[in-house]
Formats: C-alpha cells, structure tokens, sequence
C-alpha cells in the first residue's frame, strides 16, 4: 500500500513501535511474528546481555544448547532430540532432506499456498525457479481429506514425508483451522505409508500452547520446527525430533556462521521460561478474542461486513466479499492511518505486552479510521 | 578428534577463548572466521548495543539498513545494489537464483570441493539428496582453465553464472590462490557467454583486502556474497550486485524472520569502518606471516616436513606426505593440548586481535607440543 504504510521502523517498546517519522503504532504485527513477549523484554534482554558477554559466534557451542535441547525434550512430547539454526527455513528445508533420509524416498506432500520459506522448494516468489526444484513436492489442499489420501495412493512407496502448518494461514486467503477428521487422516496416512509427518511450527510455536502446536490439534509429527515466538526476536530456529531418526538426520549435514551464538540460546531458554510460567497462550487467546470481538462490533456499527478467521492469538480480520483485497487494504491502510499497525493480507500476531487498554485503545483508533468508511 | 579438542566454549576475549574445562585456547578459527577482530571489540559491541536498545526484529528496517547498503556500493567497486540475510547460504543460494532469473538459463558452475553452504546444490554431505537437487550444477577443478573452457563450450546458452571463492580453500586439501590466467579466462568467459559470475567471498571477504576479494585477485564480479568477518560475528550476510541485474533480482523472493533486526546492521557498519582505518586486511598479512614462518620454522627445528598454503592471512599448515590427514590430525591435536586452537582440515582465519607476542606465545606453545615429537 504505498504511502499507507511506515517503510522505515525506528524504535520499539512493549506492542507499540515508531516510524522514522515519529508516527507511533500499536503493532500488530510483531516482526511478524517473533516479539510474543513485546520490545524488549526485560527478562529476555537481561538473559540474552548476560550470554553476550561470555562471547559470541564460537567454534563450539556453550552449555546453554544442551540446557536448550534438553528444555525442548523435556517440553515437547515426542521430541528426543533437538538442532538449531538461524531461519525458519534452514530448518523446514533440512527436515524434508532428513525425510528423504530417513525413507529413501523422494516426494514430499505440502499443503497449496503454505509459507515454508523462501528456498526453491517451497518459495511463493517465481524468479528464478526450475523444474526440478519441485519435481518430488506434491501439493493439496488444507483439509482436503481425499485429495490426501489420493496423493499417498499414487505416489505409494515414494512419499518420504508430508510438511504441513497447524493450521492454514496463507497470504491473500483467510485462515482455516484443521478439521479433526483432516489430522487423524494425516496421522493415520503417515504411519499406514512410513511417511515422516513433519511439522512447521514456525508461526504458531508457543503462541497456541506451551508444548507446541501439535497438542492443540491432535497431531503426531516425527518432526516440528520452531523459529519466530521461540527467542522473542532473537535470531534461532529449533527442530526436534524422535529417536529412531536420529542416526539418519545426523547424515544431513547442516552447519552455518553464527550457529554457535550463546545470547539467542539464552533468550530461547528465558522465553520458554516465560511462556510457560505466564500461561502466554492463554492470555494471548483472551486478548486475541477481546481484539476480534472488538472489531466485528466496529464493523457492525460502522455497517461494513467483515469476516474473521484463526485462532484469536494470530487473527486475520478482513472485509466481506472484497475478491481483490482492495476494501481490505483500505481499512488496514485506515487503520495505520490512525496508528494501528494491520497487514491486509497475512494474518495478524497478538503480543503479551498488549494490555485490556492497548486492546481498546486499537480499537478505538480503527473506529475513528472507519468514521469516514472505507470505500 | 575425540577426546583432544574442546566440545564446549565458556567464554573468550580478543584472540582468545575457555572451554568449559577452564582451559584457555589462543584461536586460530574465530569461530570459522567470523571474528576478524576478536571476541568483544568494544566498538563493535557498543555500536550494536546502542541499536539493540531501539529494538530487534521489526516489521520494516530501520535507517541503519539503507547506510549499510550505501555503504557496501560506496566500498564495493561494481556494486549498485545490496541485500541483507543471516547466513551465507541464504545469499550464495539466492545467488544462483537471481543468476537463472536474469540469464533464464539453468546452469551453474561452480569448483569442486569449494564450500558455498549446506543447502542440496552444494552442501559438502550425502544425505537427504536427490539427482534433481544437482541436475544443473557442473563441477570442475580450481585453476582449470582447459576444463572451464569446455564447460562453456558443452552447455553453450545454458550457463547462467559461475560461483567462484576468491581463492580456493577446501577442507582436507591444500589451498590453492587462483592463477592470473584462470582469473583471466574466468572474467572472459562470463563476459562472452553473458553468464553471471558470483563471488563467494563469505570466508574471505574484508580478511584480504578493505572492498572485496575479487580487487585482490582481479576477479569481475556480478554478484559477491559476504558474511563472517562483514559484522565481527554478528549474524548478518549481504549480497551486492550490478544495475541492470536489479529488476532480476527483485523478482527472486528473499525474507527471512528477524531480517530486519538492526543490532547487526550496526556491527556490520562498525566493522566495515574499522576494517578500513585500521588497515586490518595488511595486518592480518603481518601477523599470520609471522605465525606461518614461525610454524616453518617449529618444523625444521623440530625435524617436522611441513607444507604451508593459503594467504597469510587465511593459512593452512600441514603435515608434508600425509594424504590420510593422520599426522596433521596428531599436529593439531598437540597443539590443541598447548592452548593453542588449529583445525587439521581447514584453513586457519588469523584475528587482528592477536599480537606479536600472541603469535610467539603461539609459536612457543606448538614448539612445545612438538617435543616428544608427531608420530
């Protein structure tokens, strides 16, 4: 939306942050994704300072990755081990090659129009792209049970593995929350086939439960990925995994510059900390449900028909019958306007530092953007 | 080597770093190179802490993302443009892509055994890979004009770039610097078949020279890639490239989570800075030549065959007639046992934190290692 939107943040605190302007914004957005605790958390930032002063990008890593990777053993339920790198996608990459490890087999089955990163397997971008780059990926719909079921029948004995989001949350298209007959199907197909079923928990992890995503829904994955609300910012992604695949992960090499960093493996561990002692998803749900509940009404006063969808910790709010997103990129662009900060075409991330009166406050300024309608 | 080197950093300082042991190293690897002017560098740090206090990862970059870019194209002669990502992978393989975007060609040569990252193009391991992932990457050896040549001949109108290190440097080998003739022949063939010549100038960059490796070399880059000693251990990696590749390149999707984090923009400014006042590159020629003829020297008094490789300021040291890497392993693993940190299947990254009286400290410890002699 050009002219609509900030092109250059300046300083954060809490939910709120500041343009190069001076224009302050109730975010959120959050990165998004990353700031479930807000700017600068102080028990995250004092965490990740103490780490930092012991050293930074060693040749070996400190203690404070074993104190990780037993923290997610311990926390995640069928995790028996644990990796860490930098993005979400070092990780949703290596787990489709530790897959096809794993199986011998090539095909990986991924749900149309998921965000897994931006490598050549998975990528929404079209430039610079080869057939071969997706000869062995296989696409579907989000709950299309039968469409499931007809991909591991035709490419029977080839499926190493199905990557699949908790829920559906694509750009450009509201969000859809699995069906359980959709996660028992993906869980019976994958261990009927000797598929590993490889979760991205990269943009839920630790928002929708303690635990990760997968308990929410009902999910039994042989992998998961986490990134983004994981460290509150700070670079580091996780993937966990059970133990009769550890001998063939360990076969696929993965290495980077920085991995080694001890201040992000601290405010991994103070976040995780923090989620779990806070409850951090409960209350990201009520504050979630007061934001979408607020909205609606907002619509219905104003008179224009909106349509909410995801859970309310990542809500994705949009304008009724708006095929083009236009109206939508109106009202986010209103919204903006009156210094709250909403994406039209991705779904939304609700912070812990938002309060009740941050909540209203939002509210309150979308209602004075709506005043003048949004043609 | 089991049981000889370290597992786990605690803390390092300059040109120095403990294990958990308590056990002090003077480090030859700065963590694979990253830390060009040793741990904590006060300026470096303050710099990124200062922007630390204004917030992490963003929605939008900050200003200090648009200095750090003017910055690289005012630095790097062919330069027009940069971008900005967290490890060098990211970069070398969004590389290869923008070069297929522009040239709408397939192909990819690239030297056998040089390390561009762990992604399915290039990464040194064998599992999780499939024939497609390198259906179009052709190798051939470093300083192979005859079998560049026929590359290009045999895949006429299909090359779409050739990715090149500096100089070569591959583990479990010598290094090799290029020969003015394959530089040559490397900038020619590019030029005539209109393919895209990247430098991967992660591992050597702002080491050899203040504004690029290919200026050391006489290399005519389209693209380079930076990362490790770019931002004193800050996770940060840049792509730069030429105008009239930039629509291309834009078409080629590139984000990541906390990409926009601004702490390490400002280590990278700093760094850059301090790179250029302080004349790293020709002191890091100084030290690790004294390191290198000292080391000689150790092997002559010593009755140790040595074979020494690699700019001074990146060396490799190695035991002469060892193609098993046995006795370079037990050479290493000596001075690991002094305090001394080497690698005995990777070049060695020399630290503009170490002094003389380091290296003679270094010298003295190795000489000590070598008394009761290297089986």
């Amino acid at each position: 939306m050009p002219g609509a939107v900030p092109y250059f943040a300046a300083s954060g605190s809490g939910c709120r942050y500041r343009d190069v302007d001076g224009n302050e914004f109730i975010d959120f957005m959050g990165g998004y994704g990353p700031l479930v605790l807000g700017y600068h958390h102080p028990e995250v930032e004092a965490a990740a300072d103490a780490a930092r002063r012991l050293g930074s990008a060693f040749n070996h890593p400190t203690s404070l990755l074993v104190e990780l990777a037993e923290k997610l053993t311990q926390r995640i339920d069928f995790a028996d081990w644990a990796v860490f790198a930098k993005n979400g996608a070092d990780l949703t990459t290596w787990s489709i090659m530790v897959a096809r490890e794993v199986t011998q087999r090539p095909k990986i089955l991924k749900i149309r129009g998921a965000y897994h990163g931006t490598h050549a397997w998975c990528t929404p971008g079209h430039g610079g792209l080869l057939p071969e780059d997706r000869a062995h990926i296989h696409d579907f719909s989000f709950n299309d049970v039968a469409a499931l079921e007809a991909l591991f029948t035709q490419h029977r004995g080839q499926i190493a593995g199905l990557i699949l989001t908790p829920f559906h949350h694509p750009a450009f298209a509201d969000s859809q929350l699995p069906t359980p007959e959709f996660v028992a199907t993906c869980n019976r197909l994958c261990r009927q086939h000797g598929a590993l079923q490889i979760l991205d928990d990269v943009r839920c992890g630790f928002r929708l439960s303690t635990n990760g995503s997968h308990t929410t829904y009902g999910y039994q994955p042989d992998l998961a990925v986490y990134c983004k609300a994981f460290a509150n910012g700070h670079p580091i992604s996780a993937c966990v995994g059970r133990a009769p695949h550890k001998p063939a992960a360990s076969r696929v090499f993965l290495t980077g510059s920085y991995w080694n960093d001890p201040a992000p493996m601290a405010a991994a561990l103070a976040t995780l900390d923090i989620v779990a002692r806070d409850q951090i998803p409960q209350r990201l749900a009520l504050t979630g449900q007061r934001f979408v509940d607020g909205f609606l009404a907002l619509g219905k006063k104003h008179g224009l028909a909106l349509v909410a969808s995801g859970p309310p910790a990542m809500p994705y709010v949009r304008v009724a019958d708006d095929p083009s997103f236009l109206r939508t990129q109106r009202l986010c662009a209103a919204s903006v306007a009156q210094g709250v900060f909403l994406h039209p075409h991705h779904n939304w991330f609700i912070s812990a530092a938002m309060t009740d009166a941050d909540i209203d406050d939002a509210l309150c300024r979308i209602s004075r953007g709506l005043e003048s309608g949004i043609p």
